[in-house]
């Protein structure tokens, strides 16, 4: 191997061992095993500019391993990220650092996703590399047209989310995409011969993918096997044979390496065996250098990438800088307001899925940067409506076919928001949401955007039976920090729900939607959203002061409806609110809030679905009617009545705390 | 193909085809694309007995793909089990009826496991072959012997669970499981060349299965392919080629033909077609007879096996009668008496999973049927202990290495659960609950026990940050019906939740452990299973009545502690309620519960996680101390002070409502 390139390595792996021990904490193995595929695809390869960290046209590379977070510190720190400055790899895992524990999303920063939870990072890079093509095909070879790269170990690739995602990159024919598998034979329990059989690299060839073996220490061979990677119009994947824990005697290629904790005479040891006779967090002049000019590198690119974008047509140029900046088209909502216009008049009731269908497509056509996708549901979730499949022949599609590959969606999506440019739409029934549950939370955590429609909210589904039934899906979708979560009541309410998630920025969004048909509830057409307050009074009580409030969401506002005009018609004064979103509602002030909570008043929320959360709304007297148990397979009349989620039985508990 | 078979396959045709058209919904393609490969399984080598459907040593089959539920339901009509009368087919759907939408659950009734959410019914199937070879290896040839098969469309294996448990069957050279993959290249979205380039039958030769491919409509093929699968070593898939909605003209070989609504002319033409002259829900005598034959080959065996098992040790033949009958050992919690007075007089704070491993580990000495496991975190939760690893050689092995595949491990203790004879503990870390979600989802559906044990709790595991940090797992597990969430708040508690959640039968049981210490709060000895009323008092209000009560679970009881030191030093009479089930506390009567919650005292939660649910226990008024966003990477002591988590701000809570 190039000596420049062994020391810069070695540069990654005292500073990284140095900065676990001072941490008392942290996994040596990665950065250790991996530096030298490192070294090879910051020195020789990748194309990014740590003065501009957000240059849209940069190679993404993405930590797949996030547990080895000090691999990429080290790496943005010696090409020259201020972020990551000396200080910083000093506080590793310090409260308030830039270097927590794991790789925490700072896509200004060069942390182009956060990881550590296995086999996120691979799947969010193949959402990387489909949106750029997409942009490619879009914006054209000058202005987009970069690699992304993910560096995996063998955990990820044991996630089930591996093998969703490796089928639909190899199906897709992602030729810009790299992977780099750290192929060192070790995961924390052991051996990988105790619970692998297969051959990684017979599996991503039978996925159509382009593969190589290599030597992962050799950082000339690594090097020279990327330049291969690109050339091949498949994915790639190099195997890069190494060793865990590289350089340290004690925990080379032991179980130890992967996380085992670190001591004084470890590093001793490894400098002595690497020949490194610096002190600690020194990194001699002539390596920081080399690293400095492997920082450069991406500047003169970045400069003639610049001049390209300077002879785009104007109108061209605002568009890709409307889109560099989340910024949404002019007037994209205007559709919105004739269509709830339409549906206030219209006595029909309509499935919510279908409702929700009906604003994607105004929505799409206004907002051409939405990419839509349904898991094998299609037919059932109707959000392909005009929108052409990507596919592997046509990069101008805007709608997925995931295959029935719920986790891999979840995760492509988060991989597409967070490279910018896409807006993307991910539909499946509620009660798969579980399949993704984690790339869900990875949204929340990162506070980035993404439209997650989920269909079939209920036991509304009648009789497709439990399996299929959400009870529990909403509550948990509600203990998430910085998600919204809608539930819209009828069509009128689906627009503004939408039109509220598409403007959320710093959270994903959840539209959750009936398959049954929902009553409209809102006939009298007003401009103005009123979902987005969260909740509000949808029937006020009428005949004098307000004795009982409904509180429900979805399909369950028109038993809440149908529940008022027995009372009313039995001289309860009652109001129905109707509650979309229990999020926007906590950020209305207090007296809003006390307003429409009414206190004083008997108080039933109606949902069909666990109580879970509904006690803050209802207070110690009221009443929750809904479920406590699982759902049953019969005809979606016969199921409401069976669990007791009827008008009548709203109406009587109402009038029970009245006395 | 032998023309009786082709008869008895058609029998199920328009059996499932007259229940679909009377019900006016179901899915089609399945019961008619797979009736002859069912066929082939049923007639010429299932063994099972429908006068004695829950015989212990039965074959079990799996329709993984549940949505073809017509396709078991005739199977079992047919064959002659009386729960599945001709009633009950023509009632396919209703409310009540025993033939639910989907497959659901009863041992007893020849269906083995919940199906319809994609993937989950062949990794059931292989947690029963893993049943069956660790009771195999206890009780021998004689007495536990039998294979288990898994009817598999192409939707199962595209989710990702299906790679993970395809290469851990092979791994484990699980030679008496049979795959029947439905090879019809049609999922509901269409063509499976839309979504699909790999092929699946060298996936499986890459995982080390044994493989064959046949024509799936001829059932003589198939049913040679069984016999060839018998007699390999390895688990066997045998891909039948088939047309999806075979039969039906209009939707054969069509994506309609996945769950599309029939008509009335489809039944028509299908008659038509394959020469059916018989009215809707006739099935000729010959065929009946024919079918009952098959039904009727499985006596002779299990009459000799009762022969065999008349011959065992009685010692022997109880112990399997106690597994066959979920029985606990006698004295199985005799030990945990003498470590619950052990550990109240032991000062030390042990972390959460350390106590857990201890438990597990006394237990797993009582309890031979326990196999334990922890997706490649053997080492972090300390849940291996004494126990061998199951493997391909050793199947008397209680530890099964399940590589980093978390949704895989819940999905195969629910089919060990659903085998009978194995009592299955899974642990991970709370956070990757999500991984496996779906599969907690089916355990407590199905309402069968399952020891689900997740660590590293909350940001108490501080310095891997937000990644490894739970804020919203709590309550997410508390949203569903029928499993028991655990949060022990020390080793003594951590006894009494897993003696109680060891006897939980109707549902699963997750028990949350911290990675930090938890200092000991039960420090007086009690016989009594405090926990097992859900939430006691831990400490009362002290010189005079009441004013305050704080509630907390796990670690963060010992700051509730803490706080009420702080109150009743200034004179506040303060209660500390330890909460570790909200779901036995629930179940308690209304007297005990209001005692417990003190609904007039100035009341305040405390837990490192959302609020969603604490309001039914504080009220209006009340006041949660908690998490409001997800946690950060630092010193654990830093990120609670951080968070505000801690004895002042819990005590000051209680005084501020004191005014």
């Amino acid at each position: 191997m190039t000596v420049h390139m062994k020391d810069m390595a070695n540069a990654i792996r005292f500073l990284s061992m140095d900065a676990i021990l001072k941490a008392n904490d942290g996994h040596p193995g990665t950065p250790l095993g991996g530096a030298d595929i490192a070294t090879a695809l910051y020195a020789k390869h990748l194309k990014f500019d740590p003065q501009n960290p957000d240059w849209p046209d940069r190679d993404r590379f993405v930590l797949s391993a996030g547990h080895g977070s000090m691999l990429i510190y080290s790496l943005l720190h010696l090409s020259g990220y201020e972020h990551f400055d000396l200080e910083q790899i000093k506080n590793f895992r310090v409260l308030g650092s830039n270097t927590p524990g794991h790789p925490e999303y700072e896509g200004d920063n060069g942390i182009e996703t956060t990881t550590g939870p296995l086999g996120q990072g691979i799947a969010n890079a193949v959402g990387m590399a489909i949106a750029e093509q997409s942009l490619n095909a879009r914006f054209g070879d000058d202005i987009v047209d970069h690699y992304t790269y993910a560096y995996t170990g063998d955990g990820c690739l044991m996630e089930g989310i591996a093998s969703e995602v490796i089928a639909l990159a190899g199906y897709l024919k992602l030729g810009k995409l790299v992977f780099l598998w750290d192929d060192n034979r070790m995961t924390d329990d052991g051996s990988t011969d105790q619970a692998v059989i297969e051959d990684n690299v017979a599996r991503f060839d039978g996925a159509g993918w382009h593969t190589q073996r290599v030597d992962g220490h050799d950082a000339d061979a690594v090097a020279a096997a990327i330049a291969a990677a690109k050339q091949d119009d498949r994915p790639s994947m190099i195997a890069c044979r190494t060793f865990i824990g590289f350089g340290i005697p004690r925990i080379q290629n032991d179980r130890a390496a992967h996380g085992g904790k670190l001591f004084p005479e470890d590093s001793v040891a490894a400098r002595e065996n690497l020949n490194w006779p610096h002190e600690p967090f020194v990194i001699p002049e002539k390596i920081r250098q080399d690293w400095a000019a492997a920082g450069l590198n991406g500047a003169k690119e970045r400069q003639a990438w610049l001049d390209r974008c300077s002879k785009m047509p104007a109108d061209k140029r605002a568009e890709f800088d409307r889109l560099m900046n989340w910024h949404l088209p002019k007037d994209w909502n205007a559709t919105l307001k004739a269509f709830k216009k339409e549906n206030a008049e219209d006595p029909t009731a309509k499935p919510g899925i279908a409702a929700s269908g009906d604003v994607l497509s105004l929505l799409a056509d206004a907002i051409p940067e939405i990419m839509s996708g349904a898991p094998d549901l299609e037919a059932a979730t109707k959000h392909k409506r005009q929108l052409t499949p990507f596919t592997k022949d046509d990069r101008s599609g805007r709608y997925i076919h995931y295959g029935v590959r719920e986790h891999a969606m979840g995760a492509i999506m988060n991989g597409m928001t967070v490279h910018r440019g896409v807006m993307s739409v991910g539909t499946t029934f509620l009660v798969f949401s579980d399949y993704m549950r984690h790339t869900l939370r990875m949204a929340a955590l990162m506070g980035i955007p993404g439209l997650f429609v989920f269909s079939h909210d209920s036991i509304g589904i009648g009789k497709n039976g439990p399996t299929h039934q959400p009870v529990e899906s909403l509550a948990s979708l509600r203990a998430y920090p910085n998600m919204w979560v809608f539930r819209p009541a009828d069509p009128v309410e689906m627009a503004e729900c939408w039109e509220l998630g598409i403007q959320h920025q710093d959270g994903p969004t959840t539209i959750i939607c009936s398959r049954q048909p929902l009553p409209p509830v809102r006939t009298v057409h007003t401009d103005e959203n009123l979902c987005a307050r969260g909740a509000y009074i949808l029937a006020d009580a009428e005949g004098g002061p307000r004795q009982g409030t409904i509180f429900a969401t979805g399909y369950e506002v028109s038993i809440a409806m149908d529940a008022r005009k027995i009372l009313q018609e039995k001289g309860i004064p009652t109001a129905v609110v109707s509650m979309p979103s229990w999020e926007l509602f906590e950020q209305q002030d207090e007296d809003y809030r006390d307003t429409i909570i009414g206190r004083d008043t008997a108080r039933v929320a109606v949902e069909a679905a666990v109580r879970l959360g509904w006690d803050r709304y209802i207070g110690e007297k009221g009443k929750f009617i809904g479920m406590s148990s699982f759902g049953a397979s019969g005809d979606m009349e016969d199921v409401f009545k069976h669990f007791g989620i009827t008008p009548e039985a709203v109406a009587e508990a109402v009038q029970s705390q009245l006395g």
